[in-house]
């Protein structure tokens, strides 16, 4: 009989125990930011109707992106992204809720398309979102960029620091009207921005002169990228206003203690869905990388779900992306992750193992971390080579006389040493 | 524009915020043992190759029990256990792990079967293996029932506490062979058995006649379920040391402290897979929810994936179906997970949002959990009425008074009592 594939599929990921250990320690120490800044963490369903994921009707080519399936006549697939599901609950528990309600997700997201290097099919996001009904002051935007930047500030031991870059929709919304931009040009104009980092200067700047055909208009628009806002202070109403909101909320950054924050016009997330400030935070050893976080301010979360008004403020942390990309690289040190346990129980004959399993339990209790060797049978150098192998720093060997004593052997791995303690001494000392 | 459904599909659970805070503290409490246990947590897939999920070629049939689609020329589809991605997991990393191995998942797993009252389409099941290479002592079959105990007596405030029964495969097959049944009434009757439970006596007899047609193998066929395995001490060698292999097992689940374990025959955890002694976990006082955790012993667990025998030894905890069955008849109380935060921040004017947030970030530093509200148009009463709904124990009142003596105003929401108070000391006094 052929043997099956035991490669994971292309585009998903497993890592080895020491790197999962140290991939949960991350991402468990970044939820923990999220819960002590007041997130509730929902766990929603990886499967949602076709109707939820998408308003389109072009099912052939979603079905390229997504991983769909049909059930007797429901159509359904993976979630891509953590928003339409909690736009969805969100409107079927607004009496459930108190708002502004902060709600939390580390989940699955999942992408049909061909998987490519850097891509993949299926992978962890983080979000945070601050919803409120009707209005929500902008005062949160800072918060939700406060609490990202401490969650990523607790991983920067693996990672390295980020910085968060802020752009503006309002902006440009002002800078195409005071441009006197068509409808038409004002979407190549930003399709054309979206894509910037990816064309390179030339391209961008031809892009722009099919769209607008008028050098001094063309001029104006690249300025932003070189001189920032500095050519459109007094130019109109809704430009100044977009303005001092943004250097505004670049003050408030500062005064709350968010090191690292530039004001980076060039920064839009995408064509639809932000209405207001946007971010994107970037890791500086890591450039390479590009988003760590991005996110942003919306006006209308659950427009097709409700008819109560959700307005939001939130960002995705694309953390296994970065965490993988880096591991991949050789830039994370998992060594620390490298050992499962603090002891191993080895047994000497087969008539000890209950009073070893009972030591083992004792110890667990006192959260002493301990896997115990409980083929007898093998000699101690098979056994002793076990506890070696997994790397624990000690080994609690027993046998005849220590289960006589009601004692244990204690050996210490790195030294070699080796004495006979008490069992509530054992556990006194190995709990620290 | 019609509105979008907000339920999930049938099948699907989804969590208000204070149930997933009692779900996930249960569940980390659990996994916490696991590890404690020195079992390595994977994260594997959720998506497989169709050939791994499935050895059979019927897609038609299996279609309606799965969650498949293609991509490209691969067939793939949603894992339905843990088994399957260990399995390969294993056969692919010989070489990265020491044996025996801990395995440990806690993941979801989607059925594509219609819903039914009782039935999940997506579920969370924690597993937990110990693999060995061409052997494995049968000692680790009682550590597995023990970290499973105690396991769920770390979950037992909620759900209450279980109790294991002990069966063997190696016993019916002796028993089978002693009765000189044909391999077509092995089956048969191994099928009776696992329905036995829903089936009732009277058609377990009938089908036993309609099986054997001789009524004093049936008779001792059925004695089995009235007396154990009495009638069958010294009957044949493989039957007595089927039996020794049993109560010595009972025995040493008793010496390492594993209260509340029952010889129980009938147990068999279906038709194949499973090689030795098998268990099934029920909860005491919800006979009516059936089995929480089930396993058992078997010889090979890797074939299809490699040539190496990985023998094991492992069990799947159903602990989302126990929890969700038990919050649905309003059995688990959430009311202590009710309070997302220690504290709410209110903010009296817009120029006082900095400092606040100054102050929510030095307590989360501390650990103490903090939420703020910075609608700071709002009256005072709204601000409040806002910290009493989400239920905080205490609000930080933060105006121009307190931001000028560099304090805060306490208010203890429970006495309504209200005091000034350093910043420094409120951490101090919240952070106990």
């Amino acid at each position: 009989m052929d043997l099956k594939p035991t490669k994971p599929l292309s585009g998903f990921v497993e890592l080895l125990p020491a790197q999962q250990r140290c991939f949960d320690a991350c991402a468990g120490r970044m939820l923990n930011v999220l819960r002590t800044s007041g997130f509730s963490v929902l766990d929603l369903p990886a499967i949602e109707r076709a109707e939820v994921l998408t308003d389109k009707d072009n099912w052939d080519e979603i079905e390229t992106q997504m991983f769909l399936f049909q059930k007797g006549d429901t159509k359904m697939g993976l979630r891509y992204d953590g928003t339409v599901g909690l736009a969805r609950y969100v409107a079927g528990h607004l009496n459930d809720l108190t708002f502004p309600f902060r709600a939390a997700q580390f989940s699955k997201r999942y992408r049909g398309e061909r998987a490519q290097r850097g891509r993949y099919r299926e992978f962890y996001q983080m979000d945070l979102d601050i919803l409120g009904i009707n209005s929500l002051s902008t005062n949160y935007d800072a918060e939700i960029v406060l609490v990202i930047s401490r969650a990523l500030d607790t991983a920067c031991e693996f990672i390295g620091p980020a910085c968060v870059h802020v752009g503006s929709r309002p902006f440009w919304d002002a800078l195409f009207e005071y441009l006197e931009l068509s409808p038409a040009q004002k979407k190549d104009v930003f399709v054309l921005i979206d894509k910037k980092d990816k064309m390179g200067d030339e391209d961008f700047a031809e892009g722009l002169r099919d769209a607008i055909g008028n050098a001094r208009t063309e001029e104006k628009i690249k300025s932003v990228f070189t001189d920032g806002y500095a050519h459109f202070v007094g130019a109109s109403e809704p430009l100044d206003a977009a303005i001092a909101e943004l250097t505004g909320f670049m003050e408030t950054l500062r005064a709350i203690g968010v090191e690292r924050a530039e004001l980076d016009l060039s920064i839009t997330r995408g064509l639809a869905y932000y209405t207001g400030l946007v971010f994107e935070f970037k890791l500086i050893e890591h450039p390479e990388l590009g988003t760590a976080a991005g996110g942003g301010r919306y006006a209308d979360l659950a427009g097709k779900f409700s008819k109560t008004k959700i307005i939001g403020v939130g960002a995705a942390i694309g953390f296994s992306r970065i965490f993988w990309a880096l591991l991949e690289g050789g830039k994370i040190d998992v060594s620390r992750f490298a050992r499962p346990v603090t002891a191993v129980i080895l047994v000497m004959g087969n008539d000890n193992v209950a009073y070893a399993m009972r030591v083992a339990d004792e110890m667990r209790a006192a959260g002493i971390s301990t896997a115990t060797y409980l083929d007898t049978e093998r000699k101690f150098k098979n056994q002793i080579e076990f506890a070696d192998k997994i790397g624990a720093p000690f080994s609690v060997i027993i046998g005849d006389t220590e289960v006589g004593n009601n004692t244990v052997a204690l050996k210490d791995m790195t030294s070699g040493s080796q004495r006979e303690i008490a069992v509530e001494d054992l556990v006194k000392l190995l709990k620290k």
